[in-house]
């Protein structure tokens, strides 16, 4: 089984994603999918009168900032607008998908920060009303059950935090967490990148292959929403999964691309 | 199994109706949520500067115009938000809730309508790019499946056109349909109304009872929006539900009160 995270920026293509998911799903592959949403929730946010936020913690990390307002457009782009646009797609390709969110079957679960930390002009702030998170347990059912009754499910954020509230959460290193609990051969993490760079933004700098020696120093070299793709991929072959690749979505076959080894693979 | 549809007009309070759902899971009775998102897609539209448009046919029945930005929002107020907001409510009741629509694993499938025509002053005018249409078949499969893990399934139009397009549907006509290939006891039909009324909108008038032999005569007492409902339990009993209840979602126990003939019973 593989684990398929498409992310959410500008510029990604649905439909040479969704042709490669076909022909993989039609040669027998069982492939499950999770996507984020980052583009199309600051679209919405930014035309409801309600901008996006970025803010950046003490140790460097730029997260969304996530108030309930935030929580509720990032609902309605990424689990209503994007996530059935690619079961559509699939559905059109004969694929047989099925949406669901980490909120349903309460498949990611997690603890909603109590306070996070964002650095402003070098003040440091304490925001206590965010909706943001890590998943900590993955329920599998939901997802067996859809795999057995023969379907594609296809997984977008929220996660439902321990308080029974829906969180936000990295959707990275949540297909992580699911590729492991699945105990899926390969983790696929595709985004507007052909992988980790050596030199950011120098594409011919690709690091083609990362060993488990290697994962703390691959941490330190990447760069800003990278760092969370090379924790995701390096957490999935800690927990068992076989090979995490961080591979191009752009491409015209970005997942027989990756299956092929061309990105950066972690093993 | 009791499939109930909850409307999706304002004035309806969710917590009432995830508290009734909750007792009558905990008592063992498998349920199948459908619910419509009128009054949310059309604060949406509003705020997106794109508002709503309700357009009448020759035969006197009332319809949103569904243009394709309509569609979407209707997907993200919908499916995005309140039936994620129903599956949160009933995960913090201890009710395993999962959120789909029809487009997810093909449930509802349908023809688009060509051509919908709108009298407008007395003018009849031809509409071609509206999607909107009715479900012809209903794949319970993803239903089975989720109800076979322990699940509740929360199911939010739209459905899927046979040009594999997102396509508004009657949520009413849909949940018979859902009902029927389930194989259902109860469809309950619950709204901001207590039932099919003689002289609307008397609430007094209120008509208890409906046999097979007034189904007739049913549709041609209802008004507006409740006609949709009166061919929506007409159809279901015909089909073989043991009994369609429409009834009111405004009290403090929507399901158990139509469950005990509060509202107009068709058998």
């Amino acid at each position: 089984m593989i684990v398929v995270k498409l992310g959410g920026s500008a510029g990604i293509n649905l439909d040479p994603f969704c042709r490669d998911i076909a022909g993989l799903v039609q040669s027998g592959q069982r492939v499950v999918i999770v996507h984020g949403g980052s583009d199309l929730t600051t679209r919405l946010a930014t035309e409801l009168g309600h901008p996006p936020v970025f803010i950046t913690s003490p140790s460097g990390h730029t997260s969304r900032r996530t108030d309930r307002r935030t929580l509720e457009i990032f609902q309605m782009a990424c689990r209503g607008l994007l996530n059935q646009q690619i079961v559509q797609r699939l559905q059109a390709l004969g694929v047989n998908a099925a949406g669901i969110s980490g909120i349903d079957g309460r498949l990611w679960t997690g603890t909603r920060k109590d306070a996070i930390r964002s650095v402003e002009n070098g003040v440091t702030r304490i925001i206590r009303d965010d909706f943001s998170g890590t998943v900590q347990a993955v329920n599998p059912g939901i997802v067996q059950a859809l795999l057995g009754a023969g379907m594609v499910p296809v997984i977008s954020p929220p996660a439902l935090s321990t308080a029974n509230e829906p969180m936000n959460v990295d959707a990275d290193r949540a297909a992580s967490a699911t590729a492991a609990a699945l105990g899926a051969s390969d983790l696929l993490l595709l985004s507007n990148v052909p992988g980790l760079l050596r030199s950011f933004p120098d594409e011919s700098s690709l690091i083609r292959e990362v060993k488990r020696t290697g994962f703390e120093n691959a941490e330190s070299i990447a760069q800003g929403r990278m760092k969370k793709k090379v924790l995701a991929a390096a957490d999935a072959v800690i927990a068992g999964v076989r090979r995490a690749v961080i591979g191009d979505a752009r491409r015209e076959n970005p997942i027989t691309s990756a299956l092929a080894g061309e990105g950066t693979v972690f093993a």
